[in-house]
C-alpha cells in the first residue's frame, strides 16, 4: 500500500486517525498513480475566497490554488451554475444561447485575429485539439516545447510535457528547448536566445526529415520555474517557427484569466499573437470547462475535413459557469488585483532578504521564489523549498515548489488574495526561514 | 459561413428568425467544426424528466441523449452539486471524503478483480488513459478494434475511432475487425467468429513487429450498430488478446450505468472480466465525470512508474454528482426499468410489421432499429432512416441514427423512459414510415 505523495513519504504515524483512514482508503480504491501533496497531507472539507478549511474548522491560506481564480466557492459563480443545472444541460448540437453569449465574450477579449473558440472540459484536451489542428492544417507533426513543460495528460500531450518526468518518454518528434530563464542567463538576450534556440529546434527536426507542426509555450513558464521578463522576448521565437511554416500555441491554462495583471492573457507581454491560445483550469472556477481559441483560417481547414464533437464542452452549464467567472473577473476588477497585490507581494518578498531567496519573479499572482543555496553560485536548494512548503503547511499556508531542482516557490492564489493575506505569507515565509 | 450539419445543408430559410440568429452566431464565433443534428435543428432551453422544452414551450420527446441518463434536470442531481458547489471544489491532491464514498461505491458494483478507479472528465480521458497505462504495463502499442468503433477524440484515441471517418487516420498500430453483426451475420457463429477476427487481426500486428497492447470493444458495439446478441460471443475474443500478453478494455462509456437493462455494465452479458472499464457520459448525468475502473496489478506498475493528475477529475464537486446518480439508479430501480421498458419497446417496435424494418435489436434501453430496402437482400435505406429522424423531429422526438450505412435508427433515452413514451415513440414511427 503506497503512501508515497508529491513531497515524498506520507509521515503517516504523525497524522490524526480520522485522515489515517482516508490514506487507507485512498490507497485502496484510488491506487499508487494518485499522489498527495505534502508529508502530513492537508484534509479539507470547506472553501471560501481565499480560505480553505479542516474537519476541525483549522483555516488554511490558499497562495496556490489557481483553479479556483475567482475565489473558492464564489457566490456568484456557484448561483449560475446551479441555476443553468436546474434549467438545461445540454450538448452543443442542439441550439442554445449560452454557449454563444459565452464564446462571443470571450472572444472579445482577444485580439481580433483570434475570433473563435471550441470548447473542450480540460486543457489536456485543449492542447491536444490544438495538435490534431495543427497537424491538420500544417501537414507537420513536429512539436517543439521547453525543458521542463507541462502541457497535459493524454497520451499526445504528456509526449511533449517533458515535467512528467522520464517514466513519460517524448515523442521521437519533439524537440526541447531550454526555458528563458531570466536568473540565470542575462534577460537582455533572452529575445535573441530563446529565438535562435527554436531555430535550431527547427532546423534539426527537419534534418531529420520531421516537418515542424507547432511551438507550444506556457507564456508565464510556469513548471519551467516562472519567466515572464522582459516583456517581448517570445517574438523571434514565434517568427521562427511561421517561417517553416508551424504554428504558435500560447498555452494560457495557468497564466490566463488575468492572474499576470496586465491584461487577460500572458502572451499580451510579448506582442505577438498566436494562432491558437489554449485555456482551461480557472475558466469554471473549478467547473471542468476548457477551450482553445483560433484563428477562423485553421478551424476552416480542420472543419472542412475532420469533426470535433465534445460532449460536456460547451454544454449549457459549462458555459453559464464561464461566463460567470468572467463576469465576476470583470465586475471585481480582479486583474487590476493581480497587478496590484502581485507587485506589492514581490516587493515583500524581496525586501526579506533571507540569503537562502535568490530571485523574486514573475507577473501579477503567479509569483515564483527561487530558493539558493548561495547567491553568488545560484546552486539551487530544494532542501529549503521543501522545508518552506512543508513548513508553510504547518502553518496552515498553501503553496508548492516547481522548476528542474523543484528549488522554486510557486505562489499562484486565487486572484481574491488581498495585501492583508500577502503579508500572512510572507510574514510565515520569514517565519520557516528564520526557524531553519 | 458553413451551415453543415449532421444530417446535411440546414433549409436555412425554413427557420424562424431567432434560430437564423443563432445558427448565424455559431457559425462566426465556433466555426465549422460543430455540427448540428437535423435539417431542421432543435432549440431548446429546459429541460425535466425525458422532455425538453424549445423557446415557445413546444416539448420533445427525448428518445437520444443518454447523458441525462437519469432524466434531465434530475432534483436529487442537481441538488448534490449545488450543496457541493458552496461548500468545496478542490482536486485530489488533499484529502477529501466524497471521492472515497464515490470510488468505494462504485468499485462494488464490479467483480472484486476491479477494484481501482481513476477518475478523470470526459470518456476520451479515460480511455486515452488506459491506452498509456496498458502501453506501460505490456509494453505493446497496438490496438484492436471494430470496424466502425469510437472511443473518443483526443489525438490518441481518434486514431483508433474508425467511425470518426476517412480525414482522421487510423493509427499504423490500430487493427480493425468487422462487428459482431447478428443481423446480417449468423448469431450462432458470432463468438467464434469474432474471436478468430481478433486473433487474426492479432496475427497480423504481430507480423508487422507490433506487439498488441489491447483489444478495446463498447460492449454494445454503439456506432457499430448496436449488437448485443447472443450473450458471452466476447469470450473467446477476450482470451485471446490475453493470450499475447494484451489487455481487454471494456468500453462502458455508451451502454454502462444500467441502460443495457441486465445489469450495470454491459461486459456483464458476455461472462468476461475485463482489465479495464471505462466510462462517462451518463456518470454525472451531464456534469463532465468519467472513470477507469481497474486491476490493481496494473495501476501498481503504472504508479510505480508513472504519475497521473487530473485537475478537475475526482474534485469535491465531481464526485458528489456521481455519487448522487449512482443513488438515483439505485433507488429508482432504473437497471430493472431499463429493462422492462426496453424489452416492451423492441416487442412494439417489431410488431410494427413495415417492409422497411429489417431488426430491432439492442439491450434494455439501447435499441438499433435497422432500416432495409428489402428485407431479403438487407440493403441498407439510409434514406428511410434520414427520413425518419427528420421526421420523428418534426413530430417532436428526439433520436439519431448510427451504423456503416447510417441506416440504423439509434435509440438512446432516458432511463426514466415508461411504457407511456415508447407508445409516443412507435406511434411517430409508424406514422412517419406510413406518410412515406
Amino acid at each position: 500500500m503506497s503512501m508515497i505523495n508529491a513531497f515524498g513519504q506520507a509521515d503517516f504515524a504523525r497524522l490524526p486517525p480520522e485522515e489515517q483512514v482516508l490514506i487507507e482508503r485512498r490507497a485502496r480504491v484510488l491506487g499508487p498513480a494518485y499522489r498527495l501533496f505534502y508529508e502530513r497531507p492537508v484534509h479539507l472539507v470547506r472553501g471560501e475566497g481565499v480560505w480553505l478549511y479542516g474537519p476541525n474548522g483549522e483555516r488554511y491560506l490558499d497562495a496556490y490554488n489557481n483553479v479556483a481564480s475567482v475565489g473558492h466557492c464564489h457566490p456568484r459563480v456557484v448561483e449560475a451554475i446551479a441555476a443553468q443545472l436546474a434549467v438545461l444541460n445540454t450538448h452543443t448540437r442542439y441550439l442554445h444561447e449560452t454557449v454563444l453569449d459565452y464564446a462571443e465574450a470571450l472572444t472579445a477579449t482577444f485580439p481580433p485575429e483570434l475570433s473563435q473558440v471550441m470548447l473542450t472540459c480540460t486543457g489536456s484536451e485543449a492542447n491536444d485539439l490544438a495538435v490534431r489542428i495543427a497537424r491538420t492544417v500544417t501537414g507537420g507533426t513536429g512539436i517543439i516545447v521547453t525543458e521542463l513543460a507541462y502541457h497535459g495528460v493524454t497520451a499526445t500531450v504528456a509526449e511533449f510535457s517533458p515535467s512528467l518526468g522520464r517514466a513519460v518518454p517524448l515523442g521521437a518528434h519533439v524537440r526541447t528547448v531550454p526555458a528563458p530563464d531570466s536568473y540565470r542567463r542575462a534577460p537582455a538576450e533572452a529575445a535573441e536566445r530563446f529565438g535562435a534556440e527554436v531555430r535550431a529546434a527547427i532546423a534539426d527536426l527537419e534534418r531529420h526529415g520531421i516537418r515542424p507542426a507547432l511551438l507550444i509555450v506556457d507564456t508565464i513558464f510556469s513548471s519551467d520555474g516562472i519567466f515572464a521578463e522582459p516583456r517581448g522576448f517570445l517574438k523571434p521565437a514565434v517568427d521562427a517557427i511561421r517561417e517553416v511554416g508551424g504554428l504558435f500555441v500560447a498555452d494560457e491554462v495557468q497564466p490566463g484569466f488575468g492572474r499576470t495583471g496586465d491584461a487577460l492573457w500572458g502572451f499580451e507581454r510579448h506582442g505577438v499573437v498566436p494562432d491558437m491560445v489554449s485555456m482551461g483550469k480557472p475558466m469554471g472556477n473549478g467547473y471542468p470547462v476548457a477551450g482553445l481559441v483560433c484563428r477562423p483560417a485553421l478551424l476552416e481547414e480542420f472543419g472542412r475535413r475532420a469533426r470535433y464533437f465534445n460532449t460536456f464542452g460547451g454544454s449549457a452549464v459549462a458555459a453559464a459557469a464561464a461566463l460567470a467567472v468572467l463576469g465576476v473577473i470583470r465586475d471585481e476588477a480582479l486583474v487590476a488585483n493581480a497587478a496590484t497585490v502581485g507587485t506589492y507581494l514581490r516587493e515583500r518578498l524581496r525586501a526579506v532578504g533571507h540569503p537562502a531567496i535568490g530571485d523574486v519573479r514573475g507577473a501579477g499572482l503567479f509569483i515564483g521564489v527561487e530558493l539558493v543555496r548561495d547567491r553568488a553560485t545560484k546552486e539551487p536548494a530544494p532542501e529549503i523549498a521543501t522545508r518552506l512548503v512543508n513548513g508553510l503547511r504547518d502553518r496552515r499556508i498553501l503553496i508548492s515548489a516547481a522548476g528542474p531542482h523543484a528549488n522554486i516557490l510557486k505562489i499562484r492564489p486565487p486572484l481574491v488574495f488581498a495585501v492583508e493575506h500577502a503579508d500572512l505569507l510572507v510574514g510565515a515565509i520569514e517565519e520557516v526561514l528564520n526557524a531553519g
